[in-house]
């Protein structure tokens, strides 16, 4: 499904010690852009942009390498330690629990983009600190699609930056606890439209196992989340989505911001995140095939189709 | 849309009084089997079972009359009381705080169904005492389908009650919260399954403003809510729910179980439903009209229908 096009991620790469009622696991290979880049790879080249620390394998780079992911922009910093997270998931796996964060390398990151990284169509500003997320944006000043994610983090400690931030971007996807936190409105599709307000075209709500719903000047659109027998840890899933949602607009070119195609990158989007949460961390989506992706979309659209008549 | 076929409705009639963050009535009319009746009545002819108090006025009666809904077995208790519920809402319309229960009349009810309400072909036990479901199922013996709604009250305090009337019925329409809980299976497309083990065919997840999916043997169909951008109460968005899918099944005939309509009946639930929030107990549904009906119908298909192909 390979384009000439191509976008640019920035976020966290990271380690990952997760447990959840089903498993597991310890530092596995982890962080939005990681997530985000190996969901969007099915769609599109996606430039990685974010540093490492002197612990971060190079099986790892070789990972996101082997599904066409430039790692040109993946700065190892020397003596440096890579981002790391720890949580924990109970019963109700829509809500993570942290237990750690260790900024390491992140803490002193300042990102300086290569010329394919800056000349990328698309760009992705994954869940960093919002004045971070507004320097990587200055410097995509040929991007004709931008988004972001963010969380309730940003929204508590640096709401003016992450206003800012929203601001100058196309898209905006956030929880939708998320969309109505930042703007103080309780009901989503006004909250929505109060972010549209601030800049954006396009907003997407997230919604954990409940879907999606995206939302334009002109459609309002909602999807539930594909029906899982097996869910072993949601990390990373709503970054999978993210990839699913962008990578495809991306090989749209010119077409991505019709109607028709921001739906079929809904369910895109829908269909990478189902995958994600079947397994830990990326282990799903590391060995997931195009065949794969095609069939479940089908699955989603035949789980949620109903026609008109009597 | 009326067919010569018939619904029998047992459940609750009550009066309410209800705060919400958006205003506050003192003992209106509802309870499950009115908000149920109102919603089918669109659909078909319904037969309310129930007892009422002297303080039920004439202008309640009338009201369903009005829609066409058969009132013979609405049995007027003297010197009794009518169900009374008092309950609040917080900033999260999904969760209902009860702050006061008065039984009245329903606490000695022994339903005994005319010959109209027992020879019904379609059958909704509202969420009432589980033995008191079963003997009203064991008086309608024609019935061909077949359905009941519960609560947590129940799951907790007479379990082996409400598996024996699960155990009886086609259809179980529960929130998807309640589906997990009575089958004490986390993952809810397995507690789905688990519930059709136990004998109906159908399963019914309700999700509040997240939507509803619909289980079979056969088939897995998700549906999100209808995105509104004012809702007031929420307080028998659930029956109305039933009402719309048992009401849009029983027109259908010998057709009612196709996997089509079947679909199509979730459709409708979800569109009575929303309208049963825009307004304060019955207020909204009680002067919906059918093309309202209609249009809201495209409108949900429109919001959620994307199409297969890149």
């Amino acid at each position: 499904m390979h384009d000439l096009v191509s976008l640019t991620a920035v976020g966290s790469i990271a380690f990952d010690s997760v447990s959840t009622p089903f498993g597991e696991r310890e530092r596995m290979l982890g962080g939005s852009a990681v997530h985000f880049a190996l969901a969007a790879s099915f769609f599109t080249t996606v430039h990685v942009v974010g540093p490492v620390g002197d612990d971060f394998g190079e099986e790892h780079v070789e990972l996101l390498s082997s599904r066409g992911v430039d790692v040109t922009d993946i700065e190892r910093v020397a003596g440096g330690q890579t981002f790391y997270w720890r949580g924990h998931y109970a019963a109700d796996l829509n809500v993570a629990h942290t237990d750690d964060t260790q900024l390491g390398v992140f803490a002193d990151f300042e990102p300086k983009l290569s010329e394919a990284s800056s000349r990328a169509e698309g760009l992705f500003l994954g869940n960093i600190q919002p004045d971070l997320q507004r320097r990587v944006r200055a410097q995509c000043e040929w991007a004709r699609l931008t988004a972001l994610d963010s969380m309730n983090l940003w929204i508590n400690t640096t709401r003016d930056s992450l206003i800012a931030a929203v601001g100058e971007v196309d898209c905006v996807l956030l929880n939708d606890a998320e969309v109505r936190m930042l703007t103080e409105e309780p009901n989503l599709a006004r909250a929505a439209r109060a972010l549209m307000d601030i800049g954006p075209r396009i907003v997407v709500a997230k919604r954990g196992e409940y879907g999606a719903v995206l939302f334009t000047a002109d459609t309002s659109f909602a999807l539930p989340g594909f029906l899982l027998e097996d869910v072993r840890d949601p990390t990373g899933a709503g970054d999978s989505f993210a990839g699913g949602f962008l990578g495809y607009l991306d090989m749209q070119g010119t077409e991505r911001l019709s109607d028709a195609a921001l739906r079929r990158a809904l369910a895109y989007g829908t269909v990478l995140a189902s995958f994600n949460v079947e397994a830990f961390g990326t282990e799903r989506v590391a060995r997931l095939t195009e065949p794969e992706i095609a069939e479940r979309y089908e699955q989603l659209r035949a789980m949620t189709h109903f026609e008109l008549g009597d």
